[in-house]
């Protein structure tokens, strides 16, 4: 079996690198040539970073964010608001979101939003367990954050009535987001002014 | 200490794979949620892929291109013909050459190019090796193939100094149009070269 490169160990090594979204052969073979010029400490480091993360981070059984525990640094966070759920699309939002520092209360991480284009339905998304988290914690306010996009409108219409009949206030964030657009690609003095001024879903 | 992305081990990661050339740390991120979203077995792989190529690739003690083997699979390879070696830049020119199957001879990687500015002298190449090489196998041929660049031009002329005085032809890659472009997107410089070194039709 002839390799590619004249090394099984650089065919394998491309091959993996260029499963990464983004990644094409041309890209993985400069990586991987990268990696080969570099220090072998600088690999090992890379690699078992990978590995680690992959094995030691799970879900948070509360908000479903990723986790090192059981439950997330912020749902054990004391100091957080736990009156008030941030509902988010995915783990990358909840980054964003804490990085404008506008939000003080706790998430629930959906994993996706329904779209029925792509076969995804309200079970296959956190919204029963958002549901019973309102109905066991005492929570006043549910920021409905999810991207101004016929998706997360669809998603926080469905939200908005299933938590219609519980004593909650639901908000959405204010529409400074430009229509259309992903949420993780706003600025974050646009996403902050959108948390401040999010107003009553209706 | 407070993490970035609440998980020290996500921050490892998207740290390490921020040190990959043209990857910032949004793209380390994105990769490394992608990574937390398939199967666990994915990230091993490509975690032991590239620490086990880092550590199973050596250099080829006599052509210097990468190696699993102190001697190179081309090298190795009796079927090619050691009367020609081409000296390329780095590994990378090896591979885009082997590419083109156009050369079946042997190859000599200098390890860089001659270039003052970056401090990069002749004594940091391999061309001693390969004067050494030329002095000690049947070589016949030296192809140079380094780019047509001001480095390129000042290594290949040093090249052909160091080698002057030994019973070798010293050829160049021919310079002249690219395949399958239109003339008039040639630049000059180009233009003009393929004009002088032009060639019997056949």
């Amino acid at each position: 079996m002839e390799s590619s490169f004249n090394s099984r160990l650089l065919d394998r090594a491309v091959g993996e690198l260029s499963k990464l979204p983004g990644v094409g052969k041309k890209t993985a073979l400069r990586l991987a040539l990268h990696l080969l010029r570099r220090d072998s400490g600088e690999a090992r480091s890379l690699g078992e970073a990978i590995i680690e993360m992959r094995e030691g981070i799970t879900y948070c059984e509360k908000c479903h964010n990723i986790s090192e525990e059981p439950v997330c640094p912020i749902c054990s966070d004391f100091h957080r608001d736990r009156k008030i759920v941030c509902v988010v699309e995915n783990v990358k939002d909840v980054i964003t979101i804490e990085a404008t520092h506008a939000h003080r209360g706790l998430y629930h991480v959906l994993g996706g939003l329904i779209s029925p284009l792509d076969g995804i339905g309200p079970s296959e998304l956190e919204i029963e367990s958002l549901v019973e988290r309102v109905k066991e914690e005492e929570i006043e306010e549910v920021i409905l954050a999810l991207s101004p996009t016929i998706e997360g409108d669809t998603t926080n219409f469905y939200i908005f009535r299933k938590l219609s009949s519980l004593p909650v206030n639901v908000t959405v964030l204010a529409r400074g987001l430009s229509v259309g657009n992903e949420l993780e690609y706003a600025d974050e003095l646009t996403l902050g002014k959108s948390i401040q001024n999010r107003i009553p879903f209706s």
